[in-house]
């Protein structure tokens, strides 16, 4: 059962503060949708031993690893080197992905760097992705029951791969649980006197309350956890008492 | 010596993708400029299992650990209780800090919850850090050789606070270490073509090469660490070469 999904982020550009993480946030955004848990986002330079640190405990922390990052073609595209050394198994090369590669760099009439070839290595196991937006191909691949779904970190190429491939693939693992919540609009409440007025009205294992100030407003969100049926009715008898 | 940093982000916003996390990328800038390299970033949710296992690991990751969010009034509010815990120590209520937010309200003539007193709470033997913004002040703490520096996650509250007292305290812990950087941009060359090209150039222990495609432009960003005149010298020499 697919419950928690932690996203990794790889990149010396979001570690030096070249470029904000956009990617997690809209990740994270799609998995809320499916009711998946997003337990932790982790985030680590271009490193072996940071990536490998971050794996182990991704993996550690959910049934799902999302990473986006570190599959490109240059030397500091260590993401699937440094996940065959965790999962214990060897890099090969898939060859429809090398075939991809060699025919779009023919279809522009460029020549192709070797070290193209190296985004059609995954780890033994791995599941393609498909990009077909871009030379590097996504994939997923199993370490014991928890699986890692491999991304490129450029947002025009790994969105559509979520949308396309594994979104649909997430849903159908899940089954039909959901998270539903609505949001309750306050004006002239502090949020810490809002959070006095609803104390206690909500049983944390019945459902979730998140608070969001942007004085004289505060937002309070209320989330609820389980199958659609279920789920709706106790978010309207929560949303009745509030 | 403080030589690495991990940034903790908290709240449950987040991690289910309502707001993009543009705190730790302009920390990590801010840090970057002062030679602290960011080991990780780590974000969790407003569950006090994650934030305890987010600074765990965060003090082994680092020298410095900088925190966001968490710190305000209400019931998800959790930084300051798990720090503690982690910490093993007390939390005691700050005096002046409870003072001035018992003023701010005053100020406002409005009626102060008393749950807003909770923000006054910080771990024992922590060193105020002032928030001229907001009700919530932030601190600093130690934990062994590890400082931990815990601040609001409102942009426009933490963004002074950093600016006006933790990066000085920074500067003065860290001495005149410095990263200096420098961009090449190239044109019409593959990310892979230019790999190729630079290959064994730089010796890793010399300096980093980062690099960035937006095609047909691909920027080549040349990084080194050290004292400011060996450092000068040292990238100058490097990019010589390139």
């Amino acid at each position: 059962m697919i419950e928690r999904a932690a996203v990794l982020s790889t990149g010396d550009e979001l570690t030096t503060g070249r470029i904000v993480d956009t990617n997690s946030s809209w990740i994270a955004d799609r998995l809320f949708a499916l009711g998946i848990d997003v337990t932790a986002v982790l985030t680590v330079g271009d490193y072996p031993d940071r990536l490998a640190w971050a794996w182990k405990h991704a993996f550690e922390l959910a049934d799902v690893v999302i990473s986006t990052g570190g599959i490109g073609p240059t030397a500091d595209d260590l993401t699937s080197e440094v996940l065959a050394r965790v999962l214990g198994v060897p890099l090969v090369e898939d060859a429809a992905s090398a075939e991809r590669i060699r025919q779009l760099f023919a279809a522009f009439s460029r020549e192709m760097p070797l070290n193209n070839l190296k985004q059609a290595l995954m780890p033994a196991g791995a599941v393609v992705i498909p990009n077909g937006l871009g030379t590097a191909p996504g994939y997923r691949v199993l370490h014991g029951a928890t699986h890692a779904v491999v991304l490129p970190g450029v947002p025009r190429e790994m969105k559509p791969m979520m949308e396309e491939t594994v979104l649909p693939w997430l849903r159908g693992l899940r089954g039909d649980e959901v998270y539903l919540s609505r949001v309750f609009q306050t004006f002239g409440l502090t949020e810490s006197g809002l959070d006095e007025l609803v104390a206690g009205v909500v049983d944390p294992a019945a459902g979730r309350l998140a608070f969001r100030a942007s004085f004289p407003e505060v937002s309070l969100r209320l989330v609820v956890h389980g199958r659609p049926d279920e789920a709706g009715a106790r978010l309207e008898a929560i949303s009745a008492r509030l």
